[in-house]
């Protein structure tokens, strides 16, 4: 039984690891942190557990954070960059939920985080953890960057075209589709429900976070520089988020479908619809699945792909599920095993 | 393994079905019918499971429905009723998510439900399925009338005061709201995000078919005449059931809490929540728990209960797994140990 | 034109004023407060004016204030307390849509509200404001005490009932539900989206600050000591209210419609709906109306009254509007007289 | 006084002008058609109105129609193709909310609506109704062809481009999102509040019948052909409406913004908001305004322009109203100077 620690399990990304780690028969959640709810019961944060969890939340520095096998930091960005050392150095894996570890260039980070990057070392060890594109590496990571929500639905939809080479890299458009979830549990004025609700909205549009994170995954595939715009909403829903991603092929003639099919035939998480068949957000709603249909635009050399995620899950905890399992030689769908709540 | 088969699969509880015993490591569905999906992949019609199940909608006759273990009847009124007989007699154990047997008066069951009951025989033999206050009967069942979901948060409610006798059978009020989902997946004009979305009404004021089954029920349970008046509420969400129990205590001072506690300490899906913790309907969306508060009103003798489920859930599907696995001697927990879905 | 000033203009109830009364013939809002926003151009906060208004938050000691001929406060309680006063006295008539001029009796006002009531003077000029009840007070009143939501919703189910003495003034059940928007623009992570939505509860249940004053209101009306349970629940929607009131009638053979229809025969914004059709809250969303439907059980003396407002209109700002113009001796429909926003 | 008529008033298009219009002083609506409905009050199918009006559901061919000074009709296609005619000739100004005479290339319009055209005539002497393009024509119009939604959004957001030739023609790319309420009020089990809710998909991405009233309306402005990719996304909210339009300037330095606000200076109903301010569909609800935003990305010469209206009101019946004022030589704001419904 892998005994796994939480730090910062206050937001939504935290209530979604107990969540799944609650039906994961190879691990148990020991540990789960929160300076501020310190001494409190956990299901008294989260009634979902009421009757189901005896867990209280510790200090982060506790003690029993130090007897686990995997460490998931659920934090804002700056404090796994911080802790994540210590645990490592103790052999403790560890799985940041945050952005510290994602994006390659420290200074890169630093423009676009507000701060510093101080553990450049650490950065170098850390392994991006898309297991569709980088699985083998993810076997021997004890650092996981786990990616972004955004940058998880549009790299899935865009790795088939653009390793096949069929796709024009400069023009590249991604208007992307969240659940107010992605905001996060702080107290927010702007997501209340009366300010979000019964709306939508762009933001972000000038520069958003996920930009980079994006821009650096694709150029990795590509193996040269990508011109990408990126334009995320928000859509008055909890969960579920959709990748619209327009681009130029370079053979109006090709069909990409096998491309698609081809590429993700051995993956667990990813589903090619049938052709004419559009993705639902809810149809992977509280599930580990992503959901992709790809459609041809007539006379015109445009093709657009559609692929959903649940922002929470595969777009966050779920993929860190994933992660771990793939980490310690598990069965990779270990506790990630249920269909979409629909309706 | 247990092999399941589900007659009129097409519905929110067919697919919440599918969907359960997804996880449920002793059932595998063998048969799905639906007369007029007949040949289609249930994965086109609930693409939930896109990628995730081979399975093909047949007729209601197929044979392969009689190489099962159990049937679940996920169909509007009058159907199990007619059909359940065959599978009975040949040993095959038979669930009926709707209402055919579960009021035990078939006049009363025909003014209510506009039709004849045909199989007065066949509802003699039949067995109510709240496991809380039926387990032994339900063990030994063939034919299983699954409780309806109003029915099934307030006999939660009520139990442990009516059993003990702690309240006036006259003038108890069952305040109730309903996600939109109880109204099932019919091309219904009311039901049209439209006409339900940032709005709440009641319905079925004066007279609704979960009336006689709760007045069943509790008489049942008081051993004697129940005056109780059920007003049910649409409230613009998918899922998710709370019934606002109001009654009068026989005698003011009465600390009701110990009587809940006592009641329920043994029931796998049943938390009582801490004094002055109401519960939300969210923290129960789409797992098989009822949580219920009680709130006693100052300077008076009435009681206030809450008591909320997922209707999909405890009040419909997830509740007949739980009666399958009872009937079969399987963990009651099998297949059902999920939390609730939070956010 | 009347000059209309409005202190503490950043709220819900705030937008509202402005919005109806940017359809007022006959008046002007000519200053709006806000010590948070003061010199910010109040399209910027409220983006539905955009390039529709000029106004600029000011602070609530502005001279421009002193220039109005009516002071709207959509302040916390507290505040209109303090600052009422001081227009009353240089003949500015003032209109308070919290609730520091509700209860008549401080002592139990202040147990409510947890804080001293300083103005015993002023609270006892104090009219309030339903004018269903108390139209003739408020044509002379100077300082004006607008009811909470729900005691406008509850008040307008009973009047017809108590003033007939058709009903028991024990035991009366208020069960009442009520969009997100009453819970205000604060940023509290209660009231976020992921945290409301797709979710029903009740809140309040051991006491709720607006059941002293429907006490206190019903027991004007019945001349005696009325004994009544409160219980309000939150619904995942932005506005509207539903009181479900449950009341035992002296004889169940009473017809009370006609006391319903006799009672509001001239009241504008109160509509008696057809018997056997159920209000529901959107058709009076955005709209001044309260509609109500009454229904007798069958085979009891329980009668439900059903009364549906929006909670931001007839619950808040648009009686203010209503008592102003009672107040100047406008028609009384001026700027109300829209219809709710449908679908 | 102008008498108006609505033939078809079941639908959303068909409350929506009932509501605009009761807010209307120079119109007054004196007769509505409907077959299914005839005999009816209107205010037991629109309960908003209930109280409001003594309106009854008239048959299509009702000799009242005949006695008004304008037609609107809200009917399904092909129903005001048959229909006009006969009131133009009495000298009845006809508005037609559908899309019979949208698309001025009759072979055109049967290829996607399905049907023939049979008016070619009449065809040709339809005036196309958006304002802001076509408002000299509209005033000498006879009938009236009221845009679609999702082309006023995209028109709107694009012409100050177009017509001052900043962007390339090739490769514009609209993301549109609607509401619900566009779909209408068909029981169409698609659109149930448990299929809509919670969630966000494309449809129609290989087509969609916007598509070539778009292309038409775009090549008008150009004077040329224009290549153009339109993906439309169903959004969970009753109303609101987004095109989130991609183009590519010609000249990356160009500064847009000065092109927009001289286009709309003097329009009543397009609002250019702020730099770095993004429209938020809510800020427009209930409301005949258009918020349009432009963005231009960092280090590339992409432009994303944001438009939003309410597909209710200046997507249909609010249009639809603002033709009829400028039709009738009326202020062109006449019933339509409300603010949004905030929140």
């Amino acid at each position: 039984m892998i005994k796994a620690g939480i730090i910062g399990g206050t937001g939504y990304t935290g209530i979604e690891l107990l969540r799944l780690l609650h039906n994961h028969e190879g691990v148990e959640v020991v540990a789960i942190s929160s300076r501020s709810l310190n001494t409190q019961r956990v299901d008294t944060v989260f009634a979902s557990l009421a009757g189901q969890s005896d867990l209280i939340f510790s200090l982060p520095d506790d003690d029993i954070l130090n007897t686990c096998d995997v460490i998931f930091f659920a934090t804002p960005h700056g404090v796994a960059m911080e802790g994540a050392g210590a645990f490592i150095e103790k052999g403790i894996k560890v799985i940041d939920l945050g952005a510290d570890f994602r994006i390659t260039d420290a200074v890169e980070w630093s423009k676009w985080y507000g701060m510093q990057h101080t553990q450049a070392k650490l950065l170098d060890s850390a392994v991006y953890g898309l297991p569709e594109t980088n699985r083998e590496q993810i076997k021997k990571a004890m650092l996981l960057a786990n990616p972004g929500c955004y940058p998880t639905a549009v790299q899935l939809a865009l790795k088939p075209l653009i390793t096949n080479k069929l796709i024009s890299l400069s023009g590249i458009v991604a208007d992307c589709k969240s659940g107010v979830s992605g905001a996060g549990r702080g107290a927010n004025q702007a997501m209340l429900l009366c300010e979000t609700s019964e709306s939508l909205k762009s933001y972000g549009v000038s520069g958003h976070r996920h930009h980079p994170e994006i821009k650096q995954a694709l150029e990795i595939l590509a193996g040269e520089t990508v011109n990408f715009t990126f334009v995320p909403h928000l859509v008055p829903m909890i969960r579920g988020m959709q990748a619209t991603v327009y681009v130029d092929l370079l053979d109006e003639n090709t069909d990409v479908r096998p491309y698609f099919v081809d590429t993700y035939s051995d993956e667990p998480f990813v589903t090619i619809l049938n052709d004419g068949t559009y993705p639902e957000t809810r149809n992977v709603k509280s599930s580990n699945f992503c959901q992709i249909s790809v459609q041809k635009i007539p006379n015109s050399n445009k093709l657009v792909i559609m692929s959903v995620i649940d922002n929470l899950v595969k777009g966050a905890s779920g993929q860190a599920v994933q992660n771990m399992n793939i980490m310690f030689g598990l069965d990779e769908k270990s506790g990630l095993s249920s269909i979409g709540l629909l309706p």
